[in-house]
């Protein structure tokens, strides 16, 4: 087995799937010079794949978001395929997309595993709760061993972090030629060395909703002020900083004296958060949805999902920038 | 007494202490034109204040960050003055700056009310956790209900966002005016309409820290990538959208929708969570420390918080130029 996906990089990869998701992965890859093969078992998902995609490109290309390609010479790295046998043809890496249904995606890797000839080949769900265990177990030993979970944010075009969380049976091979491959595409893995029930991104962030919605029902702050606390207080130093990185700043000698110096106050915060959760009444959801719709009704969603990555897109060229200037930080 | 302080605005602003907290605030009121008369008990403080401001003020210039005003312009903005008695000559608004200590700001609000002649002056603490209440319980009926906390994130200068929290017994008018100074200097200040231990800003960024410290603790993830989930993944939408507008995109109908389809598996993570929880062990606190460590040495440090600074300034910039661009988000 190769140990590194490096020496075969532009590599050949599949996406399974033409829902956002794909669409968005064969953005990533295809930037990056792979070649992608597109497969969905639904006709006129295959039929509008490449419009789609074609539609992206302006803005993408706009934005610096197309690795420095031109709209034609992206889509020549993406084909759509008729079938599952064609898109499998030559790749190096299987990207699944398909919708978050166990028995669904159970199906898919047996019919998929029933078609891989290869030990090489690394297989990949973007799922954001299966974790590998559920949907690999039942696969041939020589075939499980190559499963993974590789799990994009929201739009993985615009965001680069990737979960990687292998199941016990996944080999490190796997494991390795997976992050190796996301960093080479300009991804940023990160490794869950154990699975735990929604990983570690949704974990953060519903560990941090309980508390926002919890400040809401307990009548202590409207939601839309919950937001500001975030986009224009919290979020702006995490925008660059990690947790552990922006508490390392706030203490002279780092996060050991933050712990000595706040580390009790946090704990008493903590205890008391414990003491007055919530648990999510309809009557809050309410109150909060009441406040989204005040800002812009539910036929604009679309609209302001297109301008949340249009922001993301911009945000990411300003970070790039920034990190130019400076090795550090 | 006045509905509104926009009448009196540039205002005249007492800041009661020199340290840094005191000397970002001198930067948010002075650059909005405001005059500044500053005060520290510490001879020291006082005489090093002014060269010390003076210091930043060519890189906030070069950052858009001076309001538009010149070094001069601003620095004639501030006075240091040699007594409290003389710091609190025609102030609307007082700012207290002291270190954390419930004595001290009790004695000082003491010594403050005392010198005190007007209903309409407002009395600002900025601390993080002492609850207008207990420093405020002790003072003159006509005293205290002019009270009430103003806790800036640090740095005040590049973080706009203010949490405003009045004691039961602060005066409505209070609260609308010091929210309407903190709006006219470009401050957002958020209400807090009930007192809470850990206010808003530390309640949300414990618990997130809180379940980050455990996936460490409990061997799933390295420092680095938990810290990595937030500056490549979550931050990166948290710093121009708060959490509930984020979840109102990750869904074609909004909040609602999104609390239809995600919450059970929401809940289920949050159960799991509870379960395995930590109490920052010392061994772990001592991993965290040295991945930062092997990031920059605590030498370091001050370097790095410049650093972040600068880059607060950078995205603030950033965010100021999006903004104009759109109306929406």
């Amino acid at each position: 087995m190769s140990t590194s996906s490096a020496t075969n990089f532009p590599a050949t990869i599949a996406i399974v799937g033409c829902g956002l998701v794909g669409r968005c992965w064969a953005i990533v890859f295809g930037r990056a010079k792979c070649l992608v093969r597109m497969y969905d078992q639904d006709p006129v998902a295959r039929a509008s794949t490449t419009s789609m995609l074609s539609a992206l490109l302006p803005q993408l290309a706009a934005k610096g978001m197309l690795g420095g390609l031109s709209s034609d010479s992206f889509m020549a790295n993406i084909t759509v395929c008729p079938s599952l046998e064609e898109c499998l043809l030559g790749v190096t890496h299987v990207q699944e997309c398909l919708p978050e249904d166990l028995d669904l995606k159970k199906r898919f890797f047996q019919e998929l595993s029933g078609k891989i000839e290869t030990d090489t080949i690394t297989l990949a769900s973007s799922t954001s709760n299966l974790t590998c265990s559920s949907w690999s177990q039942g696969l041939p030993e020589n075939r499980r061993k190559q499963c993974i979970v590789a799990h994009p944010i929201n739009p993985p075009h615009c965001i680069p972090l990737v979960e990687i969380v292998p199941a016990p049976w996944t080999c490190p091979d796997t494991t390795t030629r997976v992050m190796a491959l996301m960093r080479a595409v300009g991804q940023v893995p990160v490794l869950l060395k154990k699975e735990v029930i929604g990983f570690a991104v949704n974990r953060l962030q519903y560990a941090l909703l309980e508390e926002a919605f919890s400040l809401v029902e307990r009548g202590i702050m409207s939601p839309e002020d919950v937001d500001a606390v975030m986009s224009d207080g919290l979020g702006l130093r995490w925008s660059f900083l990690g947790p552990f990185e922006t508490i390392d700043l706030n203490a002279p000698e780092g996060v050991r004296q933050y712990e000595m110096f706040y580390g009790q106050g946090m704990r008493s915060v903590l205890r008391d958060m414990k003491a007055t959760r919530s648990d999510w009444t309809d009557l809050t959801i309410r109150e909060i949805d009441a406040a989204m719709r005040r800002k812009y009704p539910v036929e604009a969603i679309s609209a302001q999902r297109l301008r949340r990555d249009e922001r993301l897109m911009a945000l990411s060229l300003h970070k790039r920038q920034q990190e130019q200037q400076k090795s550090k930080l």
